[in-house]
């Protein structure tokens, strides 16, 4: 980890400092995936196959997972696994449930009723990403706002092999069809529909650039997404009274995510940034994934900061996805801390909770993309409308504002449709 | 307006009744608008300057309006238009306000604490488009929802001319700078910064083609919008209670927006669809704007439905940016309506209520997105993130379920940020 001095940087060296690695802006990705999504809206299942053929292999016969079939595996599954399961759906599903909003009604005006009322998004598309670990945790994070929320239709797509703690937590979460099928084509399918696969309105969670660009290019087409996602990311403010054990091992459970992993340490305390290398280097050498974290670890930075209040300006610069604070009074930084995308405060909060079982949403917004993008929460699973409605007293209450504006914008019609009923018999 | 009966209508001929004009797919527009992108961006407000004499004729001379100039306009505006911004300012602002939202705290389980926050967005930029009709309601839309959610960056960029209630209603909301400049190169002003013009977050509001291709562009260069705009789009149910003038009127209202907008009645009975095109042909005569509005309702249709749960079911299949509801018992429909920007309830909710003056967004989902994106509200000019603080206790109660599902995952360094910390002296 390369470590800089704040202060003594330049702007264009502060600047360098928080840059991220350069996202792979491949045309060419583009033009397969446009390639592979319109060959699943020409040829429906026939083309998943052959595309899942020609990049993965071969087209596992099985690929419909059906609702009974997904249950079974609870019997299968073994106990401790079952109850962690369990016990994140508890809290996972408390913290969401929680969320669910009311329905705001209000009399603007004697006679104008404005109301902000939230519905269930119909039909969603869950993608769960395989590769280099079967992501059991996602399935949690995707199907079970979309369970609280009410959406009608919950179909997930996921690369094979799926494992029983896969089935038995799409069960809970009342996956209503799965598919184990991944890729582009995977989301092709969700967003133009197939003979078997049904089209969706929303499709939601993580995927590689493939996933991710496909996702992209169907949000232009007119299937709404929940969020682009870049390579996962940290950022620990901490100091002097921080554990180095504990900031080196939250350091690397981000790292061992996947050599584009960034990793950020922000001190006031120079001392702190020493142990914190040692303890890293020392946990590093025994863990599975040490390949990927090492080559994560080699473009991360540690800078030093003179303040606290600097480090978290350094953190608001950056926007990281996931912010651990690590100081004597780390809620009292709560106010100085802008754009995150989930904030671990406390020795005794590491990231990993956040990531299964807190009961907060793992799918973040990646790239600095927090500055703007929320995490991703039960809203994203309903469409908020307006509804009003008014008596022919409020109307008439309103009646020379409307007729005013819409002169003065040169719309005589929006005049009429208000005069024309003031003039009529009530 | 041409006619059709649902029923008699197969599959096909229900979706071509229901089908929204191709939007304009111009390859040359999307290449047209990335050179003006990319213009802006290496040479600025030089750019920018060049760009706008090519396009617009000519470079304002003062394009750069600061806020004491908009105040000013206060003083020269005419009484009732100045009154009438002021009414709306109060039911836009109250409604918007309502809708501040509150911190989420939740002891999800025993020491393990998880908070859902929202904080203003912080640099935000809104396009309020020129054209055929100067769009003071539009700064209201956008501008009162950004500074009561507390953007502390509000700039407005609008081409020429500006006239005094523009500039008296970004007064009012606390627009913070306003640049005279429209079209793709002020979309790029914003989402790059030049060396007049701040860089913004997320840019808002609607455009012509080059305005959305150019924030449809950014958007994926990491500047956020608020939702893609598509031409403006009315369904009216009603059944024979309704008054045919007030129908007529309301779909008038749709039309006279521009030659692209759609507009549909849906009505149980025959005999209302009749006297609602006799009093289309009666008011449209007398329209400033009737060839515009001709132009829309030749393109337009009444669907005749069996019933007033089929003209729910049809509204729902379409999802229209606005849904006007006329008949006996408005309210009663509700529960049968999804997919909808905005509702209108009854004989004196017009929808011009809402483009004013009710409180209500006018910036709502247009061709179908209504599906899944949700009417402009304070929530888009917010971003939400969550929170989590864990006791030892807390942690201790999470850990054999975070270490399983790490391990279950192959994720070895998630697991060792629980286990060493419980490992640890407290």
């Amino acid at each position: 980890m390369e470590r800089v001095i704040w202060q003594q940087l330049d702007k264009e060296g502060q600047e360098r400092a928080l840059r991220r690695s350069d996202l792979v802006q491949d045309t060419q990705v583009a033009d397969t995936v446009s390639a592979i999504l319109n060959r699943v809206k020409s040829d429906g299942d026939a083309g998943v196959k052959a595309l899942t053929e020609q990049f993965d292999g071969a087209m596992p016969a099985d690929w419909v997972i059906e609702p009974d079939e997904m249950a079974a595996a609870g019997n299968r599954l073994n106990r401790s696994l079952k109850a962690a399961v369990d016990q994140a759906i508890d809290n996972i599903g408390r913290f969401h449930s929680a969320q669910q909003p009311q329905t705001l009604s209000l009399n603007v005006a004697s006679g104008v009723r404005c109301e902000l009322r939230s519905e269930a998004i119909e039909r969603v598309g869950l993608y769960v990403p395989g590769g280099t670990a079967p992501l059991i945790s996602t399935v949690l994070m995707l199907a079970l706002p979309a369970r609280i929320a009410g959406c009608a239709l919950k179909v997930m797509v996921t690369p094979p092999p799926v494992n029983d703690a896969i089935l038995y937590a799409a069960s809970r979460c009342g996956v209503d069809a799965l598919y184990t099928i991944g890729g582009a084509q995977a989301v092709a399918a969700l967003a133009y529909g197939t003979e078997t696969v049904p089209k969706v309105d929303k499709i939601f969670g993580p995927g590689n650039r493939f996933v991710t660009e496909a996702k992209a290019q169907v949000s232009q087409q007119g299937t709404a997404i929940d969020m682009p996602a870049g390579p996962s990311e940290v950022l620990v403010i901490a100091d002097d009274s921080a554990n180095p054990a504990f900031v080196a091992a939250d350091l690397l459970s981000q790292a061992e995510h996947g050599a584009d992993s960034q990793v950020m340490l922000v001190t006031n305390s120079a001392s702190l940034a020493d142990e914190v290398a040692a303890e890293v280097a020392r946990q590093l050498a025994a863990l599975p994934r040490a390949d990927m974290a090492g080559a994560a670890l080699a473009q991360s930075r540690v800078i030093l900061a003179d303040s606290l209040q600097q480090a978290c300006d350094i953190s608001n610069a950056y926007a990281p996805e996931h912010l651990i604070v690590q100081t004597r009074a780390p809620r009292e930084l709560l106010p100085l801390l802008r754009a995150a995308g989930s904030i671990f405060l406390g020795p005794w909060t590491p990231e990993s909770v956040g990531d299964y079982v807190s009961g907060t949403n793992h799918v973040l917004p990646t790239y600095g993309a927090a500055r703007t993008a929320s995490s991703l929460s039960l809203a994203d699973f309903q469409r908020r409308f307006t509804v009003q409605e008014l008596t022919r007293e409020g109307l008439a209450g309103l009646s020379n504002a409307v007729t005013t504006l819409a002169e003065a914008e040169g719309l005589r019609a929006h005049a009429n449709a208000v005069t024309l009923r003031m003039e009529a018999q009530p």
